[in-house]
């Protein structure tokens, strides 16, 4: 095997160039061997393979600094930098990482996993390059769907200032996980298709000047504007910008990149190689169903079919059927996604009702302020989003929906501990900054059969209410218990005195556990499922305080601003002297691995909770 | 006087059109007056009186929608909708606000403050409009400045799938507060310039097509291209985007706006009409010094000269004084601010040190993770923001400053109550949104020299940390209390038992204020300057609780996650019985007006702690 040699950094540049079509071959190979028995991002790994290689042929580890944005796209840069063997750990806690981590090599320049980041950092390494007296090359590769997203326009248009190198690679599949959307996706498909021209100091004006015709053609447009440039280059957009433009080139073709960025690296200001590739390059059933090989659980590499059947109903599955219920009856209930139609759920009301489904691109804050301005026109607008990705529009859920106390419902997907994604994707935090907002509602379903009750509350609620569920499969246990929802009540499960647990969600479930655990102690034990973050119910703390020996707030979020402090407020006004024990996320990033063994360690599974309330109660 | 004929919206449609000049004449006479009087927003009002009288002149309200991006230049728009008398009590609590708002008037379309969100919000009343079966017409008014901030591309990008009209009106004054940066800036600057086309249906390309050459240039280049238009049109960047394009026009000619306008409401997808404006117009001193008359304290209007003599120095001016101070002792420090190098005190900084200075526009997502690029490169980024700005980047602070730990430095001005700016500019959620996030640092300084010592602390301190403070001036009492800063560490001012206050920066000075009113009622105070509001000084409140028989926490602040709370959560913690009292600001927006009223609103002043101590103490 000639990926054999590749042991560290660098050691590519040994590899001959003849060889090179065998590389990417053995490295596709590996790719998707390794991903269908761990599970992991596939289609955009194939897809970024060659594009990997030219980059590490045609610069120097660490020392020059490549930045992947999003980062899923890093596998061929972490099997070129040595960490081949380590993908036995892929995604496993203590292993291997899906995305760059400086921490893991030196070769990861910065750490990614959100959208649409990598030009931002890039230019604060290019600065601090030019202020330290550096001279090495920095390259962020950013997708053309990363690029839907504000903060990457907000950074190109802070490159275009520039007058020292830096290196963009736009690497454009003309996808985000989804299609991709609006007006730049239709400008670079436009350019897509044009002829490249790959050496820019050769350009159509040029030959053009060589004949008669062409000088006269050349200097009547001259009259008219100052350069003819725009006429032949294609991505003027970028060059409008103050960008210089490369390509487009085949992202599939090792030397011409390596030629081209060769040639970005001596160009004085920042310079975009538009580089099209293909998602999930070289493996078919990838190329057929992009958006099922984004991201994959373990799978048949013969088949592509899954090796685990999905046995139970999806959280998602449940948000995605209720609204299409909801969306029949209510002619105003719109879906909002933003490039997440497929992980959301969406697609369904998306083919039922296309004018009322709106896929906006990476772009969570124009999603929520989207949404607000559906809500002032009189429609009842639904964001559906991932916990982590709606912290990008923390300041349009304070500033554009709460402060017009607008009716804008958030459907809060991947709350809570989401295993092998890592730091980047927990969504831990959204308890905490929704409850700062004034106006906001706050919920959070114990089983499917709630999530369904709480979203057509929710859609017939006249003010901004969010509900937040977690990744994986929707609870089906407590069918027994489903009193209607009602704005800020609390349901109590059982009433028995003793300990008193008061859960949030996912942890209604874990409350059950603990409740059956502590019994066999001989402790008796109440359960409340809180169901309303904000407000907090507070006659239910009232009411268990009556016959309380100690209140247990369970929570899957980090503790700071969350239902704990909230129910540990109210008790210590009450003078009721009564312990509470907070059952949270510390205060620490938590990183990749399986779900149940991150509950352990961050102390909120069923054992954790138990060995606390026993340790208070001197036990 | 023309302008008393406008009593109501769409009055302005019974002037004759030879009266425009001097309606728009009155109406600056009367903005100055009035502002000269109250304070207010300036230059941008100025700048937009025509526009405004375009806009009404073309269109009907309250059907049809207007949206004012940031909003402060909607004085002349609330004019025109019948609020003119109201001015007298223009940004004054319970008056006039200074931004729309749809509570107000009914030609209010959507609340706004906060840069760039008005595309967004107009493309969901666009959708409402069309899904409810409306006919009106909705514009959104967009300064150029606005245009640098992320989420408007967003919009942009999605508005241009739109196959319905949608109007986007770029008011182009060629600056944000300061001058302004970056590529879209340098490419409007070039078609600002150009020779603008006011009928779409003419231009040159038909020109050309009328003589013999002219058929000739075009039938050569359409061998090459499918479209000359782009040699021909302004605005080439946007049609690309998917836009149309009209202009540029001169924004203080009111018919050929309203040409502009009603030619715009035909075309059946988004336009984008660029206005060319002049900040100020009409009153030299607006015009030669913009930033200053950007937002006013009253003033002279024969001078341009404030009323009020400044005396003391406000926090920005010492934040700027120590800036350079530390520039000067260390290489590594930068600073950076999005749009705001008057307002947070970096203009000197800038000139001193130009190529360590970084204006990224509008653009606080940007900012934030270019800093965690020049940390992750070895500088030490000192990003200055409002408050309530940096709610922009609580991704960009989690995910690429936190979870890698860099040594990132917050300069968090204007947080606390900022008074006349109102709901949206309150910089009173920072201490709760960074509280929830791991690895992070905050202060708070008492005083001036507190604030001098906190950031060089900062700046030497390797790990994210922020430092907030205030509007206006700084507190230069306490001199004699100047212990050194030490992470975690709180101040004890006063140890002497009784009623314990811990309070957060500005609130030290009211607590000085209730130890005062205290005593006189016979009642023992101890005071803790927190300092650290994350992590909370625990020994502090230990040593306390020795003697305490009440603690009380102050924080100019929501109370949700903040600094109380983590004071109430550790005492009740230590199961020692003694009431806690939370001083904060309540779970509710604050409108705008004098500090000094809304801090006595919000029950955070001198008198109503005093108030809470002795109803607690049942005294």
């Amino acid at each position: 095997m000639i990926l054999d040699k590749i042991k560290k950094s660098n050691d590519i540049k040994k590899i001959k160039p003849d060889d090179y079509a065998l590389l990417a071959q053995e490295i596709r190979t590996f790719l998707i061997k390794k991903i269908s028995e761990k599970g992991g991002h596939l289609g955009s790994n194939l897809g970024a393979v060659e594009l990997t290689m030219a980059l590490h042929l045609s610069l120097t580890l660490p020392e020059d600094k490549i930045i992947f944005d999003v980062g899923h796209q890093s596998y061929t840069h972490k099997i070129l930098t040595g960490r081949k063997m380590d993908f036995d750990s892929l995604r496993q806690y203590g292993g291997l990482a899906g995305f760059p981590k400086r921490g893991e090599n030196a070769a990861d320049a910065f750490d990614t996993g959100h959208s649409s980041t990598s030009i931002s950092a890039g230019l604060g390494l290019v600065k601090a390059r030019d202020l330290t007296g550096g001279t090495n090359t920095v390259v962020s590769v950013i997708g053309d769907g990363a690029l839907t997203g504000g903060m990457a326009y907000e950074a190109l248009n802070n490159a275009a200032k520039l007058n020292t190198n830096f290196i963009i690679i736009l690497n454009d599949n003309n996808r985000s996980i989804a299609e991709n959307v609006g007006g730049m996706s239709k400008y670079l498909q436009s350019i897509r298709t044009a002829e490249g021209y790959q050496d820019f100091k050769v350009n159509l004006q040029n030959m053009l000047q060589k004949t008669r015709r062409g000088r006269e053609v050349v200097d009547s447009l001259k009259r008219y504007k100052n350069s003819v440039k725009q006429l032949f280059v294609p991505g003027m957009l970028f060059e409008d910008m103050g960008l210089t433009y490369l390509g487009p080139v085949d992202g599939h073709d090792v030397k011409t990149m390596c030629k081209l960025i060769n040639e970005a690296k001596k160009i004085n200001h920042a310079v975009l190689i538009h580089v099209r590739t293909v998602k999930g390059r070289g493996y078919a059933p990838a190329e057929s169903h992009p958006a099922r090989f984004h991201g994959t659980e373990p799978f048949d590499i013969e088949t592509g079919l899954p090796k685990a059947n999905k046995k139970k109903a999806g959280w998602t599955d449940i948000f995605s059927t209720v609204m299409i219920k909801l969306a029949s009856r209510n002619e105003k209930v719109c879906a909002i996604t933003a490039a997440m139609p497929d992980g959301t759920g969406l697609n369904r009301f998306k083919n039922l009702y296309p004018n009322r489904f709106f896929d906006v691109g990476i772009a969570e804050e124009h999603a929520v302020t989207f949404a607000a301005g559906l809500a002032a026109g009189g429609m009842v607008p639904v964001v559906a989003v991932y916990s982590s990705f709606l912290q990008r529009a923390y300041d349009q859920i304070l500033h554009d929906v709460c402060i017009q106390n607008l009716h804008v419902v958030f459907a809060i997907d991947r709350a809570g501990l989401v295993g092998a994604d890592g730091e980047t994707h927990q969504g831990v935090f959204d308890l905490s900054y929704l409850s700062s907002i004034p106006n906001m509602h706050i919920m959070a379903p114990k089983n499917k059969w709630e999530l369904s009750d709480m979203l057509k509350f929710a859609v017939n609620y006249d003010a901004p209410i969010a509900m937040r569920y977690g990744r994986g499969t929707a609870c089906d246990k407590m069918q027994e218990f489903r009193a209607p929802v009602e704005m800020g009540k609390a349901e109590i499960l059982y009433d028995e005195g003793g300990v008193w647990l008061f859960a949030v969600g996912s942890m209604v479930e874990t409350a059950l556990e603990v409740r059956e655990k502590l019994g066999e102690k001989g402790l008796k034990v109440s359960i409340v499922n809180a169901r309303f973050v904000k407000p907090i119910d507070e006659d239910a703390v009232a009411h268990a305080l009556e016959s309380a020996d100690m209140i247990v707030t369970m929570e899957e979020n980090v503790l700071s601003g969350a239902y704990g402090e909230k129910v540990r407020d109210f008790v210590d006004r009450t003078e009721k002297q009564i312990p509470v024990i907070n059952i949270g996320i510390p205060d620490e990033y938590v990183e990749h691995g399986n779900v149940n063994i991150l509950k352990s360690i961050t102390g909120i599974d069923a054992d954790s909770v138990v060995k606390k309330v026993l340790e208070k109660m001197e036990l």
